[in-house]
Parts: C-alpha cells; sequence; structure tokens
C-alpha cells in the first residue's frame, strides 16, 4: 500500500504530496505543526493537541479555514486509509501561499498538510530499561519558543550535535539553567521532587509534560514547576524526558556523566508505569 | 508570458512550481536564500552574494550539488528566460527531502529553488526625496541571524507589526542597541560619522551594507562599524536602511519621532549618488 498524505483537502500518495515554492511555511517558516501519536488506530490525547493548535494559530493571526470537526474526521481517514494502527500523524498549518514579502498576505487560504508515518512505540517501552544519553547545547532559539512553529534549524543543530555525540537528545541551555530538549521537555527528580522548567516563552508547553504533570499529582507525587541549573541535573537522583513520541524515557547521562547511579530511578519507573497505563486507558494499546 | 521558476534543474511555469512537503526548509526551516537585484539584466553584486551563499551552506553544513558556474549560468537563464530587465531574483537552497527527523539525513540531496520577479527599482529613487519611517521592535530572533536562513517569523511579525503602524520597516532593539531592520540593516549619522552595527552572530551581513561602507570610505566619509543605542539614533541628524530591494533609503521618523531635521539629511543623499552610481557603473541601469 503506497503511504498517502493529505493536502487542503486531498488524500494522494506521499510522494506526490508537495506545496508551491511560495508557501509561506517554506520561505518564511510562517507555520505552526502538531505532532500526535496513534496508537491502536486512535489518536493519543487528540483534544489538548487541537487545543494548542488553535491557540499557536492565534498567537501568529494565521485563520484555518477547517473547523475542529471536519479537521478531526480528516486526521483519523488519512489515519485509517495509510493501515497503521501505531503511527505518528504529523499535521502543518501555514499562512498560505503568496507573492514572497514579509507583511502577512490579505487574501491567501491556509495551507493544510497532513502525513502519517509508521512508529515503534515498543521500543519506547524496551528503552525504559536501560535508559538514554544527552548532551547539552547552548540554547539558541528564538524568543518565541512556545509557539510550536517550523523554524526548527536551531533544534535541529542541536539534534544533530547529539548525534554525532552518540546521545539520544540534546538539553538546551540558558545561561545556567536548562530549558528543554530539542523536542522533548526536560525533568529531573531530587529528594522525591519531579523538577521541570515552568511554562512561558521560554520552553514549548509539551502536552507529554501537561500528562505526566496531571498522572505525576494524581499519585501523590510531588511535582515543582520551576527553572533548575545544570549543575542540579548533574546531581539529581533521576532525570527523563518526554515527548509526543516518547512520552517518558530515563536520562542517565548528561555530558558523558552519569545522573544518579546511572541507571534509570524508582521514580521514572513509577511515572513511566502511570504514562503507559494512561495510554492503554485511552486508547486499549498495550505493548 | 508565464513566469517561470527553476526547481532543480528544470525550468517551469512559477504557478506549478513546488516542494515536496517533507522539503526539510518547509519542516525545519533548514534552508537558506538570497535575494539579488537584477537591473537592465544585470545582476548587481554576484560574486558577493554567491559568496554568502557558500559560507551559509558552509555554516549549516548543507552541500549543493551545483558548482558556481552552472548556477551562476541558471540564474542568468531563468532571468532572461522571464524577460524582465529590472527585478529581483531568489535562490533558496534546502538541506534536501527526507522523512521527518530533526538530525540530518544521510542522503537527500539539496532542494534548490529559484524564483524572479519584476521589481520597481526607481520607485527606491523616488523615494529618496521623502523618506520613510520605521518603527522599533523586541529583536526576538534566534541567536544565529548571521546566517541567511528561511526561519524569518521573527522578522515577519516585526514587519508585519511596522505595516499595522504604517511604517516601512521595524528596526529590531536588543536591550538598548539598534542591532537593524527586519530585512534591512539600519544606520545613523552624527556629525557627519556613518554609524552601523558590526558584523558577527546579532546581523545578516548585508551585501548592500557592505558595499555602502566601501562607497562611503572611497569617497573620504567615516565609517563606524559599533553598535549604536535606540537614544543616539532618536538624537542623530540623519538615519538610512540599506537592503538589496532598498540599497540606500532616508529614515526620517522612528517610532513617530523626526530624526535630525525630519526631512532626508547630505550624508545620505551623498551616499545615495554614490550607491545609484555604483548601481549605474555595474549594470548600466540610471533610473
Amino acid at each position: 500500500m503506497p503511504q498517502l498524505a493529505y493536502v487542503n483537502g486531498r488524500i494522494q500518495p506521499l510522494a506526490q504530496a508537495s506545496l508551491h515554492v511560495e508557501d509561506r511555511g517554506t520561505q518564511f517558516g510562517d507555520a505552526i505543526y502538531e505532532v500526535c501519536a496513534v496508537l491502536n488506530g486512535r489518536i493519543l490525547d487528540w483534544q489538548p493537541h487541537l487545543v494548542r493548535l488553535r491557540r499557536n494559530l492565534g498567537e501568529l493571526g494565521i485563520t484555518l479555514g477547517v473547523a475542529d470537526g471536519p479537521l478531526t474526521l480528516q486526521a483519523r481517514r488519512l489515519i485509517e486509509r495509510n493501515g497503521h494502527t501505531e503511527c505518528i500523524i504529523y499535521m502543518q498549518i501555514s499562512r498560505g501561499t503568496a507573492k514572497r514579502d514579509h507583511a502577512f498576505p490579505s487574501d491567501a487560504p491556509a495551507n493544510l498538510v497532513m502525513t502519517v508515518r509508521r512508529f515503534d512505540f515498543a521500543q519506547r517501552i524496551k528503552q525504559l530499561a536501560t535508559g538514554i544519553a544527552v548532551i547539552t547545547q547552548p540554547d539558541n532559539r528564538w524568543g518565541r519558543v512556545d509557539i510550536k512553529t517550523t523554524g526548527l534549524l536551531a533544534n535541529v543543530l542541536a539534534k544533530q550535535a547529539a548525534k554525532e555525540a552518540g546521545a539520544f537528545e540534546a538539553w538546551l541551555v540558558s545561561g545556567e539553567t536548562v530549558r528543554e530538549g530539542s523536542s522533548t521537555n526536560a525533568w529531573i527528580v531530587k529528594d522525591g521532587r519531579i523538577i521541570t522548567h515552568p511554562t512561558g516563552t521560554a520552553i514549548l508547553p509539551g502536552i507529554a509534560r501537561d500528562s505526566l504533570i496531571r498522572l505525576a499529582q494524581g499519585a501523590q507525587l510531588m511535582v515543582e514547576e520551576r527553572p533548575f541549573t545544570l549543575a542540579e541535573a548533574m546531581h539529581a537522583d533521576e532525570a527523563f524526558l518526554s515527548s509526543t513520541t516518547a512520552p517518558i524515557l530515563p536520562v542517565v547521562r548528561i555530558d558523558g556523566q552519569a545522573v544518579g547511579s546511572g541507571t534509570p530511578g524508582p521514580v521514572t519507573a513509577r511515572l513511566a508505569e502511570l504514562t503507559w497505563n494512561e495510554v492503554a486507558r485511552q486508547t486499549g494499546w498495550r505493548a
């Protein structure tokens, strides 16, 4: 079965899916996106993703002429027609196609693209046993990283640096503060307290991050949303990261130095159990 | 005659010119670009633009499989086939098309796009008589704006703010320092000295900026490449901006306040004369 993509109302082979060269996402990074996990054929946390998508459109003043209902139906239809039950769906909305000019065009309808890619979530559960390594990189991004835009070059360069160092992720550090990873949120655990950077303009308000906070609080675990330093992270008992494609993964090394015992810790394990139970509750999926 | 565009070796109608939805420029802002002025059918400052393009590719580790000679021929061919003698040519090079993943793909050839748009340079000479207004906006961009990438959303939002305020441009201010405009370099004149922010990572090293410095120095005018504050700009004798599409334009108002006499000044006029003489020397074009 050929892979299919959605472009402005039309489902077509991914190989032929294209945008005009004067798409504003392409020429200006004038676009937002979302990535959702699909397990057992069901979209995880669809509602929060939709809320964030609408909020980001509002922040940039982009009008998407597709309401939530039809958008949901089209996303589901694309997933079904691709025939995947475990996959990720990528949704991108740009300000439209227009003659190149920095200022907003007056009459260009937004371009909506959706693609679906098979994804192995079971691998994320296997990784819970060993954990992963991160490196640190200076946070070189723009001032509104709370908006999930396609202007990701700083993230790309940080992720590439991680890959070249044999690490899974790069944690972005501003001054002394660890903000988040290049495509994940960053967490540490100290004396039983779970610590992550507060929302605002300096991090992306992750859907997985939000879910983890609710699950932790529901289990009477202590969560502190506050900035933490790299030194704190280096001396933490545990560390972990979260994202849509890696709902929770233990971080066992930062810049080559072991975190705590250098193996995944009990608080992270407990949160992973809560996370994957929540995935099962929403979607019926189990590894 | 239909407008034509160049995409990866092929000249085709602009209306059909497209990139795959998984072009890395589109999904990550993982692309660089150049804009050149074409007057009398000749590309202005082609060599410096080519040098900057190669430098930016090097900074990002993007390999373009097209050498300078063929690139020059293709650019000229596209201009000729569009039949414009006064136009701008836009060139964009992304890291290629690949399954979405932040880290660099291993085997995706770069995507090269060129478009040409008619441009009225004579209008820029008319604007010398009245000058234009700028507003100021916080510089919210990432840390490597010296690389001319398509991640321009902060610039877009600043330009839109200028447009809504009835101004031509937004000057981006960091702390007290005026760095540059959203798509132009920023200059002030005080006691006969011409002042502009030094190159580095905080501004784009403009080709028009570089040309102006050389012309000014050749005419025994004093140029200082140093940061200047918004207060200095507000109390300057003159101010102006420069870019490929506006080689020099007097700035007569900043945030609604008159600069100097509120009319274009003599140093700016002298620099404009030198600039347009240089354009005539290179291309034979006169308004």
